[in-house]
């Protein structure tokens, strides 16, 4: 697994931290202080940082303007505004999962209550449409770059309401699962490709071809990351293949079993106050035996190689078309 | 107090109930589902129910297109965004404040927990940003709108921000207290008219003097509800004359008692696990004693003259400034 980015998605770091700090500048210095944290720029007592996160989303937003010929900081605004939304929803994410600590700082509303982490995330939305709208583009295309992050944060909250909703289920099918994830994955990672690519001049039609692409790749990783979050190897991924299951996520090789006749052990392990060792094996056991960890991996195959077809299709130089696979191949195996 | 609308906010209500069912079409359909209870559309068992706000502010919009010659109908796409960003608003405060009904009705974080509440909200912004870029208009006013509204829901936001930052503080200053006011409650009723005069065609110049003046209206609106907060004639007001201090509010009046000699008296029952009808009465006496009624009153008042020192200031024809004047009135002396 490629644990280094290509270096397409490297090149212009640098310049997004610069653009992101310029992005907040304006604001009610409250506000605009808790959104440095939450990029990852102060620690709560508001000393300097560096605690941000790889910035995935931004650089492909900047990698796709190139791909139509025109410099990477074209794109910026929207590289701005995909990051920004990326940031939104995760502080509303952990206000909703009541997470109380991320990369091991407190995230937000641990540190100042629920109400305001909702302030601070409808705060970084209205900051991602500023950054957008201000960019130097026509304004047809800014409008049609707004009108992509718009439809990518709907379908984000969409599939943010149904993986909710998962939560007090038991009868989730594979296919409202992996619509969940393209909308609360795939969607955020789309869109960046396609408002680069509208930065950049290109037509509708290829845009939402790259935006595609993206979603799919989007899917796939996380198809791919459900299987490591129980049949991985700690020492290879550096994360726990118990914690899924310990926290009763309903992941695919879950919902697999949960359809089948691994039910009754996904039922019982998840009705106990408290999933111990011997519950985790008797999940994992019950999903072998009915094929969850081969139909999972499957699965993930299936739709990177549906991400491989709709990248063989795209008109690009055989060099270009290389760069995108890797890119590809990065994100759907890359950590979280 | 005018107890019914100017003809100007009245004649389109059908119409923008229409456009606002119209906006909601698209999308996953339990979402869809919540939103037609917020917008009070269904009660909580998906029947038909007829519990809609007053839509003051799509009416604004409306209205404010007709000031520059044009049909009303050309910012029906601004009065359905500024009504879904006002229940977007609605549903987050309601999280925020943890009030779990509003006009006799649970609220949707009552019904679904704060978790859905929060992606319902979320969900209403996008489709607000939706119906304005998908205005007829041309490229640019539709950017100017987003824009406008954009950057109204940011204030809006910082408002909020700072109410619920004053919750936990003794210090707040008259000064921030209408800061807090302008960006709260005044953004969203002066982003209506200018967007309104944008879809219609105004220069920016004029679309800034309407929104001054639908912000300043906002704020002395809010003064005015303050005084009668608490020394409103229920039977005229409809509204409890104890409920602000019940609740432990920091209006206008208690904010002025709190820097002056009402401090001790109001720290005293704010500081009651429960507020009785006797610790209110102390505090009403001792607010009277530094004279906060009379400067809340007159307060209001200067800031109502503002408003009409704005107006006049306009370039408009006397009777469509008649007009005008008669819907500030109107919105000063509203019911919430």
């Amino acid at each position: 697994m490629p644990a280094v980015a290509p270096p397409s998605l490297l090149v212009n770091l640098d310049a997004i931290e610069d653009a992101l700090r310029a992005a907040l500048q304006d604001g009610p210095s409250e506000l605009l202080s808790v959104s440095r944290y939450v990029m990852g720029w102060e620690d709560a007592d508001g000393q300097p940082a560096e605690t941000g996160g790889k910035r995935i989303r931004p650089a492909l937003c900047l990698f796709a303007a190139t791909l139509f010929g025109k410099p990477a900081s074209v794109a910026m605004p929207g590289a701005v505004a995909v990051e920004l939304i990326h940031n939104f929803s995760l502080v509303h994410d952990e206000v909703q999962d009541h997470d109380a600590e991320r990369h091991h700082r407190p995230t937000v509303w641990a540190r100042m209550g629920e109400a305001q982490a909702i302030n601070v995330g409808d705060f970084l939305i209205t900051k991602a449409f500023e950054a957008l709208a201000a960019a130097p583009n026509s304004a047809e295309q800014r409008l049609r770059a707004i009108e992509a992050l718009n439809a990518a944060m709907a379908a984000m909250i969409a599939g943010q309401w149904a993986d909710v909703s998962f939560e007090t289920r038991t009868d989730v099918s594979s296919e409202e699962y992996l619509a969940m994830v393209r909308g609360k994955t795939g969607a955020l990672l789309g869109a960046p490709l396609a408002i680069g690519a509208i930065l950049a001049g290109a037509s509708p039609e290829q845009a939402a071809a790259l935006q595609e692409w993206g979603e799919t790749v989007g899917l796939a990783f996380q198809v791919q990351d459900d299987y490591l979050g129980i049949w991985g190897q700690p020492n290879l991924t550096g994360k726990s293949n118990t914690n899924d299951i310990v926290r009763r996520k309903q992941t695919l090789p879950i919902i697999h079993g949960m359809a089948g006749e691994a039910r009754a052990e996904i039922l019982a392990a998840y009705g106990q106050e408290l999933i111990d060792n011997e519950a985790v094996g008797r999940v994992v056991t019950a999903l072998e035996r009915v094929g969850a960890d081969r139909a999972t991996k499957a699965g993930g195959e299936r739709i990177a190689k549906m991400a491989d077809d709709l990248l063989a299709g795209f008109e690009l130089p055989a060099e270009i078309r290389r760069e995108l696979h890797a890119v590809g191949r990065y994100l759907i195996d890359r950590d979280r």
